[in-house]
């Protein structure tokens, strides 16, 4: 791996929670750092992004052309994904550059159809430098048979994964927002509980987002809450195989 | 890549779902292009079944000697994969010539027995460029249960992949026809509602078919339409269990 | 590929189940053919069998130590897996020779287990030149749930990659044989029923057997027995679910 | 591979559960042997834990930052996995020494959290060589809804894999603790059931700790412990449906 790699590269943090995805193999050729050595932190947020991209296809997170990924560099400018093409199957191409509004900064690109609701996360969170956006059968079903605004998570020890969580001891809410084809609108519901969402929201029939200050930290929360949503799945199906049993 | 990787390469779709499957390690040597110079697009048309063949083997949709691939060339031609054979491990051998009714141009190869059906959609939809045929536990599961003669599926955001769907509050029928060796007789049972088919058909205990006018478009909406039934099976689980804990 | 790769090497069957398995990166250096040059047949054999035991591994089939696979060469000569060792990792020092009767023609060599359960298929089956012996969830858990002596499987398309089977209207029994430690007493107990199997058998707790004239074949038959157990799984999910909705 | 590779190099064990995992691509290039020859021992020790890790990662065994690997050397020095990191991707850097009580050799540098467990294990059996800790969502779900203090597992073919275990006739019990993030306090419940697991244990809504002589051993003994959870829960779902079946 050169200089392009990015944030998991030299120096790294000792005390988080490094994601380092291993590259796929064509990934060097078709980003040549020679090429664009003039400007190696968008390298590296490419990098980071076409990686994470390949890593949530590998879990099925990003099935047909769905989910965006998202990074925002030191300097402030957002790197995000094209709206179409498949997630897990990223070029450098397929990452553009936004506004801090979500428009893009060459005319006529165009980008994800939700770029807006990574934007809010970044003017929200100032530390926010990485947003992801996945669809999963697990989010995508708890979500639509959820008869409460929240998914609860209670007693799992991945619960530490989120921020500012020290025990399994611990209860997070991840609300639960109906889907709207209408961005901005949808924002604005989400805009009222952002403060209080540790392990991200759920759009229902759609997917969930999380961030952290880095792009390792994003898709280590993305795994930890992808596997609680599996388990919380899980624990209602055999739950009401015990229930069912104790009766008969 | 050499020029003979096909419809993911230069001046890609900007608009639409580029799926641009990662190739197998040694697809170059199986598909030298220096020896078929002659004939770069079938090269091309070849190069997408394999790589289409081995994605749908990594999702678990082709097993033992199941499924089958098609492209219609811009001059007309039609590739298609042998009968046998399995999907997931193609070389060009694998893949031959049909004519637009389904015989194979070379006298004495054998294409898949469904080839008909094939034929029928390239017919049918004049831009049809790709047809996939898969067969997956949630599609051979759920049409074997089924009481009605359809799918349906409802307020879920990947059925803005399908063609002409810009919502999730939609309700997209996936037709079920029993299954049939006669395969001119099913198709002619297909024939009937070919044209309000948005997401493909499913064939009783036995598979969907679905196409798109490019192989990237295809395998989006095949990965859309899996992702789309594996959610249905989850939610008919957990929606019983939740049903069941009420009662007790 | 050089011509130690066996069993798909050129002149492939046409009409057959090719199954040729991707190697995984290192085989190349760990079966070097210049050394063994005195014997590519067995080279052949040593190959097909550590392809199929990685391609096993990959779909979970092979968990721990579990699992065993053996070629026939067309010289009678039987290569097996020796005891001990995970399946998805084999090199060529993990595969030894035994006779018709199961013992090791290396004294000392100690073969997997079950040996003389594939010894017993070759015995009875002349055209059989592969076995294989997987431990997938849904064999065991499905022959510990039965309260019948064979698990039924009929309607599915599937069911066409086994023997003789040309249609999905079809209904085959995958018997189920009690767990013995005492492979000759369990062997004899197999042997009432071997030429009623058209789709292999399983032992209960321990997983399924296999066989078909080359390791392409075998593999086909395990892949597509294995889907089909899935599939059945997943319908007792299902029907049990629709019947319980049905009643609230 | 080098003389660096590790556990599974030349004079491997010919009797056991040899379980010698793919190597990540990239390993050669970040662990040079040539920088570190002194210290063979450590190397092999390192490559090991980096190799297991990528295999549970694999398997989806731990998730986020979940889980922590260890080897005791020869000499008796415990290398073991970095608080945090990824334990699918790890490098050389994320392994580091702790005493026999868990504390950094290095001062400043910062084990797993859970350190304290595994050196229990390397002072309790003197002939422990490897511990292993993952979590699976089958063993954080069975241990968040069993109503007893263990999970029974029984008449499966694959508990052989457990030390001292020849017959499926046998019924082990792999006990669940619950969890606590004051370790030394669950270290103390664990050690008074030590001597009589056989199969592991479970800390509840947390995952499992297996070992074994050696990194193989322990790996296929983690792997048929999960491969057991897994069939218990899919037992009891269809357990549940029959008996539903019945009832209606």
């Amino acid at each position: 791996m050169s200089g392009s790699t990015g944030s998991d590269g030299a120096g790294g943090d000792m005390t988080g929670s490094a994601l380092a995805v291993t590259v796929p193999a064509d990934l060097a050729q078709i980003s040549p750092a020679d090429e664009r050595a003039a400007d190696p932190a968008w390298d590296d947020a490419v990098a980071a992004i076409i990686r994470a991209g390949w890593r949530m296809d590998q879990r099925g997170w990003v099935p047909a052309t769905a989910g965006n990924l998202s990074v925002r560099l030191a300097d402030g400018r957002i790197a995000v994904t094209r709206s179409g093409g498949h997630k897990g199957f990223l070029t450098p191409d397929g990452v553009i550059e936004v506004t801090a509004d979500g428009r893009p900064v060459v005319p006529g690109q165009r980008p994800s159809a939700e770029t807006f609701l990574h934007c809010q996360i970044y003017e929200h969170f100032p530390d926010a430098g990485a947003v992801l956006h996945g669809h999963s059968v697990a989010s995508t079903v708890l979500s639509m048979i959820a008869t409460d605004s929240a998914i609860h998570l209670e007693d799992y020890e991945v619960l530490k994964v989120f921020e500012g969580q020290t025990t399994h001891k611990t209860r997070l809410a991840v609300p639960i927002f109906a889907n709207d084809q209408n961005i901005p609108r949808l924002s604005r519901s989400v805009a009222l509980y952002l403060d209080e969402m540790k392990a991200g929201y759920v759009i229902r029939g759609h997917g969930v987002y999380v961030w952290g200050p880095d792009m390792d930290t994003a898709l280590a929360r993305l795994e930890g809450l992808e596997f609680l949503l599996s388990c919380e799945a899980e624990r209602r199906r055999l739950v009401s195989t015990t229930a069912s049993r104790d009766v008969t």
